[in-house]
């Protein structure tokens, strides 16, 4: 007899997709769990030899991935889900959203939002966010309440706001928010300027400067749209992505959110400077925005994770329908099926994710040592049999819906698809009132208007 | 006191979207069923007086919306999920997908296929749906079994198959399939000569002889990959849409599925001649295919529904994911976000369906007089909230996995969520051991292979 060792949580699951290394299918192991880590992966018979445990589960006709990381959202805007539809970037920037979060953001806003966002998100299997918004402070506490992690957006835009007057404020306020998260194990931060057309050189400057004074990711959209592009130009002589070469914002810790519009000497740049790019095939396509060039990015090896961008451009906050949507157009817009195959999609929506984040030492992989973010997904039900590959069933056939129990650092907050450590109807009652609110302004202005 | 009239059913919803006409919702109204038929729909407070009913329905946060169509299938394929995953249409069919069906095409193996993809389509709220496959008769009994509508394919090809040895047979047997169902009130038919490079012109000459004879709508690939184009150039001097014009296939009965690669000749074609395309958005992306002009077809007013495409290239029997992806690409490829707004999506997976098999008397939209086809979709979750506009919900926010109710001709079929009509822990098993079977037959043809 073995001398075996006590661990807090053994799964039992048909098939574990580790994703590292790349495609790999391991059947018929067990998952260890102890003190908040993955301590091993090994096959279920061993297992019974080498470990006691204060708890097992079995998970037959289940699939266990590591938690998804959702690369670029504004969670607090899931208040706006559906309230400007079917409109450009601009018109949706200038005429709808803008002017609705000039009136009604707030402290208040920003919590009962980024709770509905996560309540969302976590159901559906994703354990990390990056986000950019207005009183990070009260995203980083929905996250805390709801117990995921958060790369929470030290946020910079040359325009006042509820929550800051200008450059300088809005920096000033994101610092002393990271000194007071910053022994939080499920916040990170990065620093996360709006975008080229919101920033002058200066605010870039100083986001430049204290990137590297604490050496933290730069969040940031850039080349989206074409008329951003051409603003640029008129403005600055050159191309978003040359400006900011020049200011030094280019880098491995700089995440480009979108990348739609890009030059084959702009995806060299890339590569060569080390950048990543958060991908939002569905708001980029919903926004009339175009499809980025996943498959040239990934060729010339540009780290390329998936983002949801916000509910009031998607409008759902779904990983599973990202990294299928990445596959699906890389493969039709190419022309090539072959193109991201299934085992690269799920490593954009998790892997590559935490690369970007700078935490793949922590998560973005089921790797003895890592942090036990996992996602136990139902394959059993009609909708994904036969089962003949797990991997092509997680990205091609399963849904979120299938999600069926997520861990954070392993503790157990989704069990049986219902979220343990929020309050959904508190929080969805609270969605009724700010619809209610939100849908009276629009009326009012509508009439200010005639 | 008025004279009310006793009734089967009144369903009470937030929301009802008919779909007829375009984007108009229903608040707090009631609708109305009896005789298999929606009788009424009117505000509930009027239901009150005006109608006596067997049974009510509650359902405050659903709206009720009319029963998917999925225009374009081949049910059976559902065993053959996931089975071929990343590879182009052609290397598909000939290295994976024929060799497969001609070893273990049977009675036994469309039976046991369609049944699962009746149980997914059903449970996603599709209601009827235009399938083109061998052994139609196979997927005419769980159609019926499961109590849908099924529009079926008298499959022709010029090849042999375990159905039929040559185009005569194909027919033949196909009209002692009508002859023998033509009673079935949820049946229908279409002819279906798969493909113009799989049909040589004596065959298609006959099926448009029948068309005409019986007045049969024709269900036909056309203009899928550029290949097909070549080829057709090559063997027939002309592009595939001309020959058909030419053996005067093309017209108001013509169902063209895919229509990815159209010249503005061949669109004002189809306009002249009044065809319908079946669009299957995620199918054409996941083969390479690439993406149909939709933008451009629905200008011309050609009429255009939504289709799953077979289980084996999509991987999800999903009309929900369809239209959602249909509205997005129209805006992301013609980089107008206003392009294909909500409603119409909504409209392109119901009553534009029907319009194309001929049925849109009888289903299509929720409107006093046709069968009672209807999906309760439940948008008072997390994910679908707040609700600004229930049709934007329903399109670019929900999942199938929010159906909770389906009818089909006024008997419920799904029950929070549950199909009652089939059995879904036999029809899994018979997945699975199926999946066993063709599994171990590609082991032993690699091997062979070796």
């Amino acid at each position: 007899m073995h001398n075996q060792t006590v661990v807090d949580l053994r799964i039992d699951a048909d098939w574990i997709v580790p994703v590292e290394p790349a495609g790999m299918v391991l059947e018929h192991h067990s998952l260890i769990v102890g003190e908040n880590k993955i301590q091993d992966i090994l096959p279920s018979h061993e297992a019974d030899t080498r470990y006691l445990f204060r708890e097992r589960i079995r998970l037959p006709g289940h699939a266990l991935i590591p938690g998804l990381v959702n690369l670029h959202g504004h969670a607090a805007m899931a208040l706006l889900r559906g309230f400007a539809d079917d409109l450009p970037l601009m018109s949706w920037l200038n005429e709808r959203i803008w002017p609705a979060e000039s009136r009604w953001l707030s402290p208040e806003f920003t919590l009962d939002g980024s709770r509905l966002a996560c309540l969302e998100m976590l159901k559906g299997g994703i354990t990390c966010f990056n986000d950019m918004y207005f009183f990070p402070d009260a995203t980083i506490e929905a996250a805390l309440e709801a117990r995921m992690r958060v790369a929470a957006g030290i946020i910079a835009i040359d325009f006042a706001s509820a929550w800051a007057a200008d450059p300088d404020g809005y920096l000033q306020k994101g610092m002393e928010i990271r000194d007071a998260y910053r022994d939080q194990p499920l916040v990170s931060f990065c620093l996360a300027p709006h975008a080229p057309y919101s920033c002058g050189d200066k605010t870039l400057e100083k986001v430049q400067t204290l990137a590297d004074q604490l050496d933290l990711p730069i969040h940031m959209h850039v080349h989206e749209t074409h008329e951003e592009i051409h603003q640029s130009i008129e403005r600055f002589k050159v191309r978003p992505l040359e400006r900011l070469r020049r200011l030094g914002l280019l880098g491995p810790q700089f995440i480009g959110v979108h990348a739609v519009h890009l030059l084959d000497e702009e995806i060299a740049l890339l590569a060569e400077q080390g950048c990543h790019i958060a991908h939002c095939p569905t708001s980029n396509l919903k926004l009339g925005s175009g499809v980025a060039p996943k498959t040239k990015l990934l060729e010339a090896n540009i780290n390329v994770g998936v983002g949801t961008d916000s509910a009031a451009s998607n409008n759902r906050l779904d990983v599973f329908a990202e990294m299928r949507l990445a596959a699906l157009l890389a493969k039709g817009i190419s022309g090539r099926a072959n193109a991201v195959p299934a085992h690269t999609a799920l490593a954009m929506a998790t892997l590559n994710g935490a690369k970007a984040l700078g935490l793949d030492g922590q998560i973005g992989s089921l790797t003895p040592g890592k942090q036990a973010d996992i996602v136990a997904v139902d394959l059993s039900g009609a909708a994904t049999q036969p089962c003949y590959d797990p991997i092509s069933q997680l990205v091609y056939s399963a849904g979120r819906d299938q999600v069926r129990h997520v861990w954070v650092a392993g503790e157990m907050v989704v069990k049986d698809g219902r979220c343990l450590s929020l309050d959904e109807t508190a929080i969805v009652r609270r969605a009724h009132q700010w619809r209610e609110k939100i849908a009276a302004g629009q009326v009012e202005t509508k009439i200010v208007q005639n």
